[in-house]
């Protein structure tokens, strides 16, 4: 693969993986859309098969890794960290193009729910409202739950295992892959499930932060929310941002040497 | 392929496709049905399956596009645009034949929705019955969502946006398969793939306007709509039916050419 | 496939089959159960996977057709109806025997629903106790849904149309199978594929008639819901019996008639 | 495969088992966790996606049992025990780290909802106080479902009962793998059947005790509940402990005498 290849491939791989998995959040959380409220399976169904999609997509250029941490851990795994830049430019380029394409693709929604005097600090609804203050005080604005992850407890020590202990589930199924379809030519195959394991870790995982388990997927989206021009749309939470970074890395590392000792 | 079959198969594969992609927001949608209420996840695996099913079934004879913005699509990638004309009417015939059966599969339900006092006009449900007065005085009855798509915003230039991100999400998943799926003849895992991807952008960006996609898909059915015998059926919403038909064909047109520049 | 092995693969089979499909209405069901009211998805997910189940496990002795209608419908396209006594034997058998290892498998929650006054009879629950009422003046009693299904609207002309079409729909998809995994020897996949195509009748063909498409998956647990012990359980609803024995028949002789003149 | 990958194959694949099956229970429980309240579907998607990760992170090491009853099963299928002490030591340690993994995953949401005093013993949510007091009685605490199962009855041939008849299910499904995938090389295609199998049993025979259908599941995870320094937890039921442990015991025993008349 080009240095190009893997650029782009990235680039519109980690667009898509963002467009549908921030889509998602947007469809759940928004006024005036058909999908409001449709609950927490709904959300990690969007979450997984946008991984699909973006997998699908992507694979034929990059190999669609479209997570540096998945990037780290293959590049400790191979001793080759030659295309780590390609990969994470990608990856953070195309997380802020999706984080964007989920802005116009709501574009009327958003407006609408941050113009709502019920949603955004007026009296009615009450329970939204002091949840939605709690966590303005915190710095995180009413949409930023479509954008980036949040803790629900925030506590770094439990937040950062939380996030560690997903992406290890998460690497140790991809670096396993090789494992599993050798001979078969099931790369296709290997996007399912790719897809079905990002399932599981929301189902499963996500509780207590939103599972990030990918850099580019919190960062990027953080930055579009700090950009764009969106009517009350409150603070980035940017205290928190290091978390859904860091985790995610020293996951992807441990898992690496998970599989050198016991796999490799 | 020969030219009875391209038509034969698109018409047959497209009948099912809308048969049961109706079905769904019929099940969901009308009254004195088992699936009632059943949520925005039953619909988008409904539709979802729905693609299977119909890919599954159509594929041996016609390679399954049903879907116009497909066939667009995969004419201006091969620079073969000859048998659009089968395809197309094909696909339009077996939309008009699904939402006929869907008619006919649900017919007392039509009936008991139809013409119950509380859902049409009538003082109960006030909620619900302002929101369809709103909408019928745009031009939209109360069980034109299950024949076609319309906006819960209504502006041209998002909707019209939020339907070629979403077409172009699912042409550049059809485009890949021939990449993803070399030499494995996994023709059969392909139409599963299409089908997750499908439901993937109806969870992600079905929220603004329903998530047409297909411009056969929404205007065959808006015919039936119109044509059909049912009490108190409302508008069909014309004024919105040229969105659905041109953005994804726009969609599938910006899909090829970001497929033939980054991906042949 | 010997007679035996068709005869036994089969009676194993259905029984998965029916002990899965009945068990996931007992858990959505009886009272007791902590699935009680899962929801229209779970149901169909839960037939729909227990169709995969029961393939599977059957498939190496008998090829897994279940389905007195599928039978019926390979018979025509095969032009050779001397097995099916085998097949239509099995299927029955399993059929009832699936039906009395769910009672076995709810035994309490069956006789805890069945004894609560609210549930029969009682003035607690007045909505549901009503159409309790209702549905028992017709014939059919409180739990009867566990076993066999029944229409929402009673129309002997839509109730067979609903069950025809669907049945359509099913058998184009298993008579396509050997078309689409042709040399790829994917019949694992194709249990996959028959079990998503049962999600989607059942999402989107399900909420007229509960979708039987399969007259043993009907009439047998409807024999033993006749025959078992169950306190207050209320009438088989015999009147109804025919259409879903009838229907998925005549559906699987059109769904061949229309393989053979578009497919063959 | 040597006893050591076996051992350590086990016991990674059954902690990752555990750890997000486990995780889907808390998450759907405790307090202050985004999944709360998501439902029956959630935990049943859960528990068959987490055997999906499982089986394919741990396959190439040790062939992916994560169930004594597996092991068992395919012990006197082969007619070989002699590897069954590496499997069910790897299996019960894997499950004790599992659990205690949620437990470091979940560590807030634990304090949150056990210090809760309207979850734990207060006045208010007086319905689910009343169930947790009558849980309590028979010696289950509060939290004690995120670890292991219990019944929603208790009657000890009852609840035997649907724990065998669950496991025959799962186990004749894995036994007919080697028949459906013999010489595709589709192992990660059964890693996929099998785990869809797991969803079937949940949905369909979860109502009743939960589905253990795996001693190792239910055993491992209630010695860690009964060693965690959990506030409030009550007590770990240790008189129903033996029934999800011999149940599926017993049920794998009578699957693999089906399968060697019926299918060897």
């Amino acid at each position: 693969m080009s240095s190009s290849d893997i650029f782009i491939g990235e680039t519109i791989g980690t667009a898509i993986l963002i467009l549908l998995g921030g889509g998602v959040c947007a469809a759940v959380t928004l006024k005036a859309s058909k999908a409001r409220n449709a609950g927490w399976l709904a959300i990690t169904f969007g979450w997984g098969f946008a991984v699909l999609t973006a997998v699908y997509t992507s694979a034929p250029l990059s190999g669609a890794h479209l997570n540096p941490a998945v990037s780290l851990a293959l590049a400790i795994k191979n001793h080759d960290y030659s295309t780590l830049p390609e990969y994470w430019g990608g990856q953070l380029l195309g997380a802020m193009i999706g984080a964007t394409l989920v802005w116009v693709a709501y574009y009327g929604q958003f407006h609408a729910h941050l113009t709502d005097k019920e949603i955004v600090g007026g009296p009615g609804a009450q329970a939204t409202a002091a949840k939605a203050v709690e966590a303005e005080e915190k710095g995180a604005g009413p949409v930023l739950g479509i954008f980036s992850t949040g803790p629900e407890i925030r506590n770094v020590v439990q937040n950062l295992a939380t996030e560690i202990i997903g992406t290890i589930v998460l690497v140790l199924a991809v670096l396993t892959q090789g494992l599993n379809d050798k001979g078969n030519g099931l790369g296709t195959l290997g996007a399912l499930i790719t897809s079905l394991v990002v399932v599981s870790i929301g189902l499963s995982l996500g509780g207590p932060t939103g599972y990030a388990i990918n850099p580019a997927r919190d960062l990027g989206p953080r930055i579009v929310h700090a950009l764009l021009p969106l009517p009350n749309k409150g603070g980035s939470d940017w205290s928190y941002a290091w978390i859904p970074v860091v985790g995610p890395l020293v996951g992807a590392a441990i898992a690496a040497g998970i599989y050198n000792v016991a796999f490799a």
